[in-house]
């Protein structure tokens, strides 16, 4: 029988489990702190929510299909979309509303390194509050999350659309809205392609080598806040100011490891505003771990013009390849019998230790002690305890250090003392 | 625009997602104890897979759907469907082989009470063991699950399907399989229909009175484990052996909460060995909390006669109903100032406390004190700590009781030793 999964879905493996599960705590613990409120979105959506933004084009891109009754619905591509639609249909919560999310989503898209068509996401979003405090809230919360993962060389690369619209009109002096976003997309793609490569693309589409030139000189803007708060201040661009209350809130945050990156501007048709990415600086090839910013025209969208929205989304799938080998299960405890009388003895005193928070375990078929032992060790037991028939008699127990290999008989209280200090 | 879920999807929203996250951690822990090793399997299946046991049939219960190749997948229906294909196809595992997952799955099934079309489960299983302790265990996380959740008028009621096929067989005097299987089906429903209901429908199907009467009085059999194993001891079944062991372990593992139950025999083309459900005695409407039992066909199907196999899911939507006001979120501390040109100070503090353990929240917009107070108080906060100029000149901070509506001036220490204290 074939037992394989459809392309891009998987398991999550034991060993690759433990790690998603230290970063879900990691993360609710962080979320928890900063007061998100923690909920989960449905995984199943009608497909006119899930396209409501992006048009009918995200169709193409995600798991949606016809149910029963002939109606078009989608498994969810991210947790912001169910998040925002939820906020929007709750006119009784009063702002700002921080939720908060761990999940997994699907997209159907080509698997690449570190990403498949099953996927998770950490989730921070804050709903009525256009300040820019908001903003620098969310890259708070996704930078603790990440230190209290122990991961370094982390480098948050902030961009603000205002800065870069303003930029395109003024200096470039373009006025349509059109040009305005083909340019933003050159922009986007600084990172990916070469100078050549975008001048010629733009100028099959009617930009100016000049203007395209232009604009890559502004799009490899990038370094220091202060610096840059400065660089942008001498090309006379009002929007500056914002970026000067970033850097403000980010330094009472004890943030630093921030550049000021002007070619980073993200979705094109869905940011409004700040805009940021987390990259390792030693792994580059991963992409961003987390990424996010403000997208006040989704809830617009959802008939709730009054929600401003800010927020972003960790990648869990990524962040895990980062921590590959940084988490070990809890050793367990074997608990061992010279005869299978004894059996009930061991069931019993594994039980006990269970109840007194030691991780045990206990055959479940009858064995010979060799085998156990056996057992013991490829569970990684760093202690067996034996019962033997005579020990038991005399109210002792046998505790055998399974890495050192010797024995030693005990009551079992000493036992246990030795067994719960680890 | 319209916001609506489809019939049966929703969201979880913070208080019941509270629930989820206290029943999730208190399985984690319990699972770990017995050393069950943590994954998840994929959502997303072949039809072929997830109909591989129940048939083409399984299609109409589930979420099935073709994939943009036109392939036949499904959502997972449950979390042993999956557990099960990933160890048949990892040949190099070494029984036995104990695994768990809390996940969600998904059916469509008429919504009713406390049961939707997405729904979550606790899962634990054992592959590879077919002895009468591998059984047990499965019982016993399950009730210590329960336990660490705080809830009880517990019942676990043990059925034990060979023992229902030897007294079909013998005292019934059935030898077709498919009229044992038949009689097995109208012992399924003795817990949900009258008698006369009963010998209604098998009269129809040409099971005789006497039959379905005998087969009645025997599914009506249910009470304390030893005295049950006399009863059926009486009737001179010898698989009654099976039942004194499973008793003995029950015991051995401090189990007392049990009652064998001749009706008890769960999914009928599914299980091949012993079963059990976990109920609320005082809250019978509910229907099972957990359940499960052997199910050596399953792996057959997949390849694997060699793997013998037990487990049991618990229902997290039910027991979370149970536990109702059961989890409150952590008090938050609330960072007020009386001057906007404070903020600074007001987001630096706050961020000082939470990287010291304390839940710690500041308003993003600038806000007058009152209006900040008002919201302190809607978030719960029992404290609030208002940064004020001259305060702050003096190195001071005002402390404010929520409760008892009155303030202090503490220095900065103070404050957060207060705030660490809870």
């Amino acid at each position: 029988m074939d037992l394989s999964l459809p392309r891009g879905i998987r398991d999550i493996e034991p060993q690759e489990h433990l790690l998603y599960e230290r970063i879900r705590q990691a993360f609710y613990e962080v979320a928890d702190l900063f007061n998100f409120k923690m909920m989960e979105p449905a995984p199943i959506e009608y497909l006119s929510t899930l396209s409501a933004k992006s048009g009918e084009e995200v169709a193409k891109q995600i798991y949606s299909f016809k149910d029963k009754r002939g109606r078009d619905v989608g498994l969810r591509f991210d947790l912001t979309v169910g998040l925002t639609r939820y906020v929007s249909s709750r006119r009784d919560l009063k702002p700002p509303i921080k939720l908060a999310c761990y999940g997994g989503a699907w997209r159907y898209e080509e698997p690449q390194y570190g990403r498949y068509r099953w996927f998770h996401q950490w989730d921070v979003e804050i709903f009525g509050s256009a300040s820019t405090e908001a903003d620098v809230e969310v890259i708070d919360v996704c930078d603790k999350i990440l230190r209290r993962l122990e991961l370094d060389n982390l480098l948050i690369q902030i961009g603000e659309r205002s800065v870069v619209e303003e930029y395109i009109r003024k200096s470039l002096r373009v006025s349509s809205e059109e040009k305005l976003i083909e340019l933003m997309r050159a922009l986007d793609k600084v990172q990916r392609k070469t100078e050549g490569e975008l001048i010629k693309e733009y100028e099959a589409r009617g930009v100016g080598k000049d203007e395209v030139n232009k604009l890559l000189e502004f799009g490899r803007l990038h370094g220091a806040p202060e610096k840059m708060i400065q660089v942008v201040n001498e090309l006379q661009l009002k929007s500056s100011e914002g970026l000067g209350r970033v850097w403000d809130s980010l330094k009472s945050r004890g943030i630093a490891n921030v550049e000021y990156n002007m070619s980073v501007v993200r979705g094109i048709d869905y940011y409004t505003g700040l805009v940021f990415e987390t990259v390792d600086t030693r792994n580059p090839q991963l992409g961003s771990l987390c990424g996010g910013g403000r997208y006040d025209l989704l809830p617009k969208v959802f008939g709730r013009p009054d929600l401003s929205a800010t927020g972003a989304a960790g990648g869990i799938e990524r962040v895990a390849l980062l921590m590959t080998g940084k988490a070990e299960p809890r050793g367990v405890v074997f608990v061992a019998y010279t005869d299978s009388s004894l059996r009930k003895n061991a069931v019993k005193l594994a039980s006990e230790l269970r109840s007194e928070g030691v991780k045990a375990e206990t055959a479940l078929e009858p064995k010979s002690l060799g085998r156990q032992l056996e057992d013991a060790s490829d569970l990684g037991a760093r202690w067996t305890v034996i019962i033997g028939k005579r020990e038991l008699a005399s109210g002792e127990l046998t505790l055998r250090d399974m890495n050192e290999r010797n024995e030693e008989r005990l009551s079992p209280e000493e036992v246990r003392g030795r067994l719960k200090a680890g």
